[in-house]
């Protein structure tokens, strides 16, 4: 394990730095919808063009693939006609030697895009990237700042996954969600910097690490992880219903407390980041905090306390219920979403 | 100003962002013998080689000048020949419409080198490199992430410097040199990125600048910088008369409780980064911690506390003579550096 220093967008920064080193090569791949953070490295993987296109000379050498958000496939497949086709893409691009495309130093995945909208990557993606980095003897990144330390219900996301990362990346819930830290594990062979490679100030923060250490021990005593998957489950079957009465949610999507719902404009099925945004604030007004991503800003993101109680989770699934009722109009008094037609 | 997170580099990347934004341009100047940070960006416009050689594709677009390391000219000049012609030559290279190098986003500047090996820049020097910034009109960042808040005895380095940076970037003192925090002061008409641009989780950590609050008020109480000054003229007088009874010591420089020693080959006058490292050691065995910097390691740099008494000062130059007459020999019984000779 690696002490990244204070910020997550840091450790992908020493995750490619090194991979880079290990394997001599310069170019990363990358998932369309990816959030890595905000500097030049880990801008220059994370998906999201409008920020990018502020800023010349990101770090060069990035190619972009297809990730498994199947609402919206990326090759405009559908459920019937997809053999995971966007996996494929990339193995058959390293596969071409007129494919373009150097083998890498390193694929950085997120198995739960967050930032991209809460999309969870399908088992058969994930598992097939990590059967190609294998085969073409790349490192794996896997990015769990946003996922690791229980978000997801496991300690970690790629434990849902048959897949085995070469580089784990975790931040946030370490901590205890408030004091700064990053770590970076990595397989042993990887171990091929020299001392000073990543050097930084605040690499050895005494406190993050005695708050992190303090914050394992109250997640294991009080079985975060039971109470995510339970809150999650509890919250999920809510969403499903919430989806069920109000056709503006195309989809309801996530891991343990790390939830979405999509919304669509009606006649078209785009992304409906206005509507969004009317139920982001009407939820503000009555006291719950939601965040929005994704394509167009059109997903509502739930991203509660690891320990969020069960009396919390229907207060503010009540007050979520409210927003949309308020923004979509009551399905009880009128036809779904009808107060928008008006 | 802006909470740039917890990092200098990320002080770092946010701020060759918003010249990137700024002025739509994609190229950064930046010094030789200069340390930013371990980012994409920040390594890629630091001086040292070596971790630079192991990761390919850092931030493309960085043109390197001399700084004014007079002991050392990168021009081979000497102090009779010279009229700065390191800053003139960056002068030329714009002025020159064949000189191949485009405007650049920004010019990244340090006033005092520190890892380059406690290298202050020349008035003069300072002077010019602020002059051309503005005739070009590109932005000039001035990093005091290493000098701010103190260090050099004014709250700023640029103090002391008849410039006006564009941009300052801060971070270890401040948070009382313990908890994570870096800033980035600005220009407001630089302030033309849009809400996101440049964010994180850490960004705005609480308990960091409620840290620096109190720091500010316990240095201004205590009227730190005084102490600074007071203590740093003490050793820099004490640090000459180690220079005159050794000469392996080709140079103290330094300002405020920011001070180093340059070690030098008796024979060749090239860096001696073996005898420095034996000077380290010798310390550190009677119990002061030194650190080392500048080409081939050869500086032996002194970066006390900025509230270090009088006594401790006494006491820590005392160690620092003993382990240079172990090293180098006790000149009242040898030639000086004779042990080093026989």
């Amino acid at each position: 394990m690696h002490f990244c220093g204070p910020t997550g967008a840091n450790a992908v920064e020493a995750a490619i730095k090194l991979c880079k080193t290990h394997t001599g090569r310069a170019d990363v791949v990358a998932f369309q919808g990816a959030f890595h953070g905000s500097t030049h490295a880990s801008m220059a993987v994370s998906g999201m063009l409008e920020p990018k296109e502020n800023v010349a000379g990101l770090m060069p050498g990035v190619h972009f693939f297809p990730y498994s958000y199947c609402l919206r496939c990326p090759l405009s497949l559908s459920p019937d006609s997809c053999a995971t086709n966007c996996a494929r893409y990339l193995e058959n691009s390293f596969d071409d030697r007129h494919g373009g495309i150097p083998r890498p130093a390193a694929i950085i995945l997120e198995l739960v895009q967050g930032e991209g909208g809460v999309v969870p990557a399908t088992q058969e993606f994930a598992r097939m990237v990590g059967r190609i980095a294998k085969k073409l003897d790349v490192p794996l990144i896997v990015d769990e700042i946003q996922t690791g330390y229980g978000r997801t219900g496991t300690w970690f996301a790629f434990e849902r996954y048959d897949i085995e990362p070469d580089i784990v990346l975790a931040s946030k819930a370490l901590g205890g969600i408030g004091l700064p830290i990053a770590v970076m594990f990595y397989d042993r062979r990887l171990d091929t910097w020299g001392p000073g490679a990543h050097i930084g100030t605040y690499r050895g923060h005494q406190l993050a690490f005695a708050a992190s250490v303090e914050a394992l021990r109250v997640m294991r005593r009080d079985d975060i992880l039971a109470n995510v998957v339970a809150q999650g489950d509890y919250l999920l079957d809510r969403l499903v219903e919430l989806r069920d009465r109000h056709s503006c949610v195309a989809q309801v999507r996530g891991v343990g407390l790390m939830l979405g719902l999509e919304i669509v404009e009606l006649d078209t099925g785009r992304p409906d980041g206005d509507r969004a945004a009317r139920i982001h604030r009407a939820a503000l007004r009555r006291g719950l905090i939601l965040e929005l991503g994704g394509r167009e800003d059109a997903v509502v993101r739930l991203l509660p306390p690891l320990n969020i109680s069960r009396r919390t989770a229907e207060i503010a699934f009540a007050i979520l219920a409210e927003a949309f009722d308020d923004v979509c109009g009551d399905p009880q008094r009128a036809p779904v979403c009808a107060g928008e037609r008006a």
